[in-house]
């Protein structure tokens, strides 16, 4: 009698409490709508007044930059007022304001429709150190892969590659171009300004990397002709490893004297070829020329020997048509960015040599 | 003399108008710097909240569990009570304030430290009303391309496929599988209780799409034989495709009542096979076991041609045992949840009885 009172009394506060529970989820089910709702409307409001500021940039912008009968002095006050404006807009806690970039096709091939964006200045900025330590971390297995296989290739294998290290190396390789296009377009989509092409490039990179996996490494007799190509392709990937570390280095450090100069915005991806400090880009620029060259270089002899053969295999085919395609666009844009560069360094030194004036009158 | 004034008139109103934008951006700023930090702060004390309510439901949950002295007329109403409560919890806006599901290796492997994790509910049901659309599109996919082949095959390539379409197929497969793997990993992120075995298994499928490419498909003379390994996983893939059609059919009907019973949560996966309306099920599992009898066949006739071989190749090798593993594994797991499907019923069944009888009794 006593135990089932008991019973009934604990029954009781447990309902009582589980009662109180439900009430307390239903008030905090109210309390984070209502909290949306608010959030959203104040959101809202920064947004319109986001944009209306945009426009007006632009159309100063685009005034300033027409009108040349105006005073040099007045032009340069005007210019810094709207690239200040325009810093605040686009790296400051308002640029989450603007409307993002479109997703792309890519990212939504991949993912489906979410949403990649994130709203806080220092989640992006974490997403942009992240994906800069990735490459370099992938810049040495690049550089190490090739290498160890070319190496056992000499010592150990007799001149004649085994199929799994080489397929294994194709897979990471695929595996790698993917990961980069996604950080890539994921980097876009957080207001980066990374140049088209060095996606595009990826792209071309994945297709390659699945089309040498369906490739046959053929084994003896005669090894040493018919895994010619395979060679060949190893010898570039062993050189894009040496200048990707170069690479990385260098945009790193150029990357962050261009942020502490102010010129650059922090989520400028400089991925590829492009403009700065003088003396690593003297060792970098021929290299790269040289690397482009080469690419070139192996495409067509991937199409020589391809046709040259009875019956041609379509994967070297394709293969070299990829290489010759990329080593062209690779070059076309680290012309373009050198060029970009020259303009920029001329007009910085236009501007540093009036500020002198203004200095000086002062 | 005019036109200069003019110009210079024109220079002073840019200038002002560009210092008025600049102020205009600052204000914006600290205006948006404001709004996050107020709107963090918010969240911060709806998120302790929701914390605590979630914790004091888990000790309720497990008392009136471990209780078993209890009225079962109380016990029912308190079990209902936290029912609610749970509900509210995990599917209204408060779902978002609950700590997330860590993002997995996976995730962080393909992208980043992105978050992907949506807070608004519209949005992450938009996410899963886009998987199931994507997996009807991909199932009639599945079932199309293999059956092509095997019929062009027979009619048009006398008996010897050849390298190239079957490459595409499983090139295909390969990004197929990667992002089925990558949207159940976000949808897991958003809450949903997807089986983990069903993501390892697209990992495994992944695996063996890779693998696939790097198997040689080799032609004349002798072609049959040579080709029975790919021929059989073209069969398994048909049967395969044919099952994820009726599958996904299936599951999403159920998906639909089991909401409208309120007995799922709309974010819930029910990819593999689940528990549910009683006449598809009667054709979906005998379905479901042949296939995995036939995957199983499959991996064991995989690893028997390719052992009865005197060099042997490892493709078949790695791809025969991860067939075998993948077979037991959906074996398994279909049978788990068919047995919590039953126990389930027979609580449902308990419970409406004794709804007649309170019924009855009021």
């Amino acid at each position: 009698m006593g135990d089932s009172t008991n019973a009934s009394s604990t029954g009781d506060a447990l309902l009582e409490e589980s009662v109180r529970t439900a009430e307390q989820a239903r008030e905090l089910q109210e309390a984070a709508a209502s909290h949306m709702s608010r959030t959203w409307a104040d959101e809202q409001s920064l947004r319109q007044r986001a944009i209306a500021i945009d426009s007006d940039l632009k159309r100063l912008e685009s005034a300033s930059k027409k009108n040349r009968s105006l005073d040099p002095k007045l032009k340069e006050k005007i210019e810094e007022e709207l690239y200040r404006a325009r810093c605040i807009l686009t790296d400051g806690d308002a640029a989450s304001l603007l409307p993002s970039k479109s997703h792309g096709r890519f990212l939504k091939m991949f993912l489906g429709p979410i949403n990649v964006r994130a709203t806080r200045k220092e989640v992006q900025l974490k997403v942009k150190e992240e994906y800069n330590s990735y490459k370099d971390r992938t810049a040495f297995l690049f550089l190490l892969f090739p290498s160890l296989i070319l190496l056992l290739r000499a010592w150990v294998w007799d001149g004649c590659m085994p199929a799994l290290p080489v397929q294994l190396y194709q897979a990471w390789l695929l595996y790698l171009y993917t990961t980069l296009a996604l950080r890539e377009n994921i980097l876009r989509v957080n207001g980066s300004d990374i140049r088209p092409w060095w996606i595009y490039h990826h792209y071309c990179a994945m297709l390659m990397a699945l089309m040498s996996l369906t490739w046959e490494i053929k084994g003896q007799p005669d090894c040493a002709t018919k895994q010619r190509g395979v060679q060949l392709f190893l010898g570039w990937a062993i050189m894009q490893g040496f200048a990707m570390l170069l690479q990385n280095r260098y945009q790193r450090q150029r990357l962050y004297t261009r942020i502490a100069l102010g010129k650059a915005k922090r989520m400028d991806v400089v991925w590829g070829e492009t403009a700065g400090v003088e003396g690593q880009l003297l060792l970098l620029c021929p290299l790269l020329f040289l690397l482009q060259g080469f690419e070139a270089y192996v495409g067509f002899l991937l199409l020589k020997t391809a046709l040259a053969s009875g019956l041609p295999e379509w994967q070297p085919i394709v293969c070299g048509v990829l290489l010759v395609v990329m080593a062209v666009g690779n070059f076309i844009n680290t012309v373009q960015t050198l060029m970009s560069k020259s303009r920029f360094k001329k007009k910085m030194k236009r501007t540093r040599s009036k500020q002198d004036i203004v200095e000086k009158t002062n």
